[in-house]
């Protein structure tokens, strides 16, 4: 099937006029109603309005317009976006007000591609939490596990389903500290966390201002150098990114608190993928990292996040607060308690931090670890008290180091754990280094191969 | 003598080689021991230093060289700006680490230049107060009243009295909320609060990193365009900047708060100078402000500053905490426990109301209103409980909203009050617009003559 190309055989195709985005998008829309029918994706899901977009890329692409690599491709967006003619809950119980349905840079580089908006996928309510669950509108069913329902990761919880079901070859997402490379991950999908600033968050609903980030799902690398290039404002569309030669890849693996508490499988995919990736050339390195004991107990504290989304929803979204999810309201009870001092202390301190491990990766080590510690839990799993908050921290640890500190970062799978779940090596760079590290994540996957996650 | 003369003649003269920067240094020493000889201008005084400077100024001016508008030029620095080679108190008890004694950009222009650093000025301590006592070093007195100590206005509270007094052409002062308008005012002499951004604050102990300024005092309006075009780093040092046509002044005199609570003669010589202007060409206009009333009572509280200026000490200056003059330590009492959601609101009601107030200002209307609202008290006066408090609130009043608003903001001397004491106008224009502003100072200046001060 034409939908389980690569991205950019798909392109072709559609460039060559050997398919059409009407084609392409019906058989998307034919994959949700198939492969996805259990598995609540969407928020909001308009397949007559994907088709009409379909036909309307192909009109411009029969008179001999071409909008650029994203023309005619479906794409998901993750409902913290807005995207005109679209409603946007952000996970909430109620739809949000007009003005956050208006597009920002990355869902305008999108529509200005004529890319083919297929839906907009689940989001944890206003993407505060890893694990990618949600009370009010049901959690999505991670594909992986068919019998049992595992939790999809979060809080981009819709996204990597959608690439799994094969209605959407692109995810937007958001990541304020994993929630593009949590989902991806639990999920067998790449993802992508830009370099904060890099990607505007304009059109977003913000979760953490300081920390926020846009974010891509593909199901590949090769894939994600494609969208990357086509949504990145700092490199043209058409960039073609080739793989870092593997022996210009120096990974550096940190200890605690990266490989504590993990899973069975976990550490063990990690460990032999970096393995495999020094037999074949990349060169183990060593940096020195800031203390990430502090800073890990910090972002258990909620960071800024915690107050900066309390501050929003008073003031913005009164009613939202009145009506949240229990597991975003529980996190947000001490918000409004927490000195000012204190906030401008973290702040410091996350900046000192980020300005420290930039340092240390100033040239051009990459950080590696396993993306999530842990399987994808059960929704039973989840259910005694105080386990929730339990698995948010254990999914959200690994990742939320390279947000705290102010680096890029991908997410490429590397095998199953003992569960049978994917398995995500995170790869860390420097800020602003995002060009290179989707170079990495290319050599990565050419060197391990894309059917690791075959059993 | 040369040192009355205005800058623009006496930069004249020492490039002609009439006058040389030792004499015209060694004039300002003289004065210091004369005229300001009771006055307390200086925390550190240095005449051998100065005098050293001078004759390397006359030396390079000797090789042909011209550094600038401000070679040989004596200048004096609030002691809040490190100047490498002199120690920084910021008015605390306790010399400052040696990191605080390291030029940032504003000082290193004058050095660049070859300016002759005269001295370090005192300061409210931290910068943090309006009034210009010091428990620690003493308050200078104010020169327009020589029998009984009236207060120099502050934080820059040692600055207008340096050019009162001639031991300096230029001084540097700071300004988060009226720094160095108010020392101005209350001295007879112009000041220039430049927009937030527009000129470095490296190299100043930070008060309110949110609202901290540099900026500059000088005799006169034609004093003030030759300082500020040497040392402003977007337009060339030797720009000659021209008065605004009157006919191209466009005033508006808001109503509450400025108006109020006037001591005797203020608010009548504001009017009269505005009244002048008037006739003269310049036209009355109206805009519409925010609301200013929420954001007076905002700067009362102690917007972000007070818990800025904590944070700062707690992990900066932890000895300093310790010993803070108590005007100081009072208003940081409460500071610890401000929450960091009422500083995120402070923080957003700020920026909506600049966000108003530059639009509002977009089309070249300028806000006008008395300086200081008060005369500047006597150290007596201010000895009651709360007396210091409440004076304090009053003397920052109109300066603070410029501040709050984002705009730039100017001083210029217009007459005296009932109690023979200075009266400054206020200028201010949206931020960005420092040019204009020192334009239109200009042609107040022209229009309204600086001999008003004479009785």
């Amino acid at each position: 099937m034409i939908n389980d190309q690569p991205l950019a055989d798909i392109v072709a195709a559609l460039r060559s006029g050997a398919v059409t985005a009407e084609a392409l998008t019906t058989s998307a829309v034919e994959r949700h109603r198939t492969t996805g029918a259990n598995l609540n994706a969407y928020k909001h899901w308009d397949e007559s309005k994907a088709l009409a977009q379909a036909r309307a890329a192909d009109a411009a692409r029969d008179a001999g317009r071409d909008f650029g690599p994203l023309h005619g491709i479906p794409i998901s967006v993750k409902d913290l976006y807005g995207v005109p003619g679209w409603p946007t809950f952000a996970g909430t119980k109620h739809r949000l007000p007009a003005r956050f349905e208006a597009a920002g840079p990355v869902v305008q580089a999108c529509l200005d591609q004529m890319g083919v908006v297929m839906g907009k996928t689940h989001t944890v309510e206003l993407a505060f939490g890893g694990v990618g669950t949600n009370q009010h509108w049901g959690t999505p069913r991670n594909p992986w596990s068919p019998t049992v329902h595992r939790v999809p990761g979060g809080s981009s919880a819709g996204a990597g389903v959608s690439l799994c079901e094969g209605s959407a070859l692109l995810a937007l997402g958001t990541d304020t500290a994993g929630s593009v490379r949590i989902p991806a991950s639990a999920t067998g999908n790449v993802a992508l966390k830009t370099t904060i600033g890099r990607w505007s968050t304009a059109g977003i609903v913000p979760l953490s201002p300081t920390l926020d980030t846009a974010g891509i799902l593909t199901r590949t690398a090769s894939d994600l150098a494609i969208a990357f290039a086509a949504i990145d404002p700092h490199i043209e569309r058409a960039t073609v990114l080739e793989p870092l030669p593997l022996d210009h890849l120096r990974l550096y693996a940190p200890g605690a608190p990266f490989w504590t508490d993990c899973s069975p499988g976990v550490a063990e995919r990690t460990r032999e993928a970096i393995d495999e990736l020094t037999r074949r050339g990349a060169a183990p390195t060593d940096v020195t990292l800031p203390d990430l004991a502090p800073l890990q107990a910090l972002f258990e504290q909620g960071a800024l996040t915690a107050v900066q989304l309390y501050h929003f929803l008073r003031h913005q979204l009164p009613d939202a607060m009145r009506a949240l999810d229990e597991n975003v309201r529980l996190r947000l009870t001490d918000a409004g308690a927490l000195p000012a001092a204190e906030y401008l202390d973290r702040r410091d301190r996350m900046a000192q931090a980020a300005v420290a491990a930039n340092a240390a990766l100033d040239d051009g080590a990459l950080l590696v670890s396993p993306t999530v510690a842990i399987t994808p839990p059960t929704l039973d799993e989840l259910a005694p008290p105080g386990a929730y908050r339990r698995h948010n921290l254990l999914m959200l640890r690994n990742t939320s180091m390279p947000s705290l500190l102010g680096l890029c970062a991908v997410t490429v799978p590397v095998g199953l754990d003992e569960a049978g779940m994917p398995v995500g090596l995170q790869l860390a760079a420097r800020g602003g280094d995002d060009v290179r590290l989707v170079r990495a994540a290319l050599a990565v996957e050419r060197a391990l191969g894309t059917d690791r996650l075959r059993a």
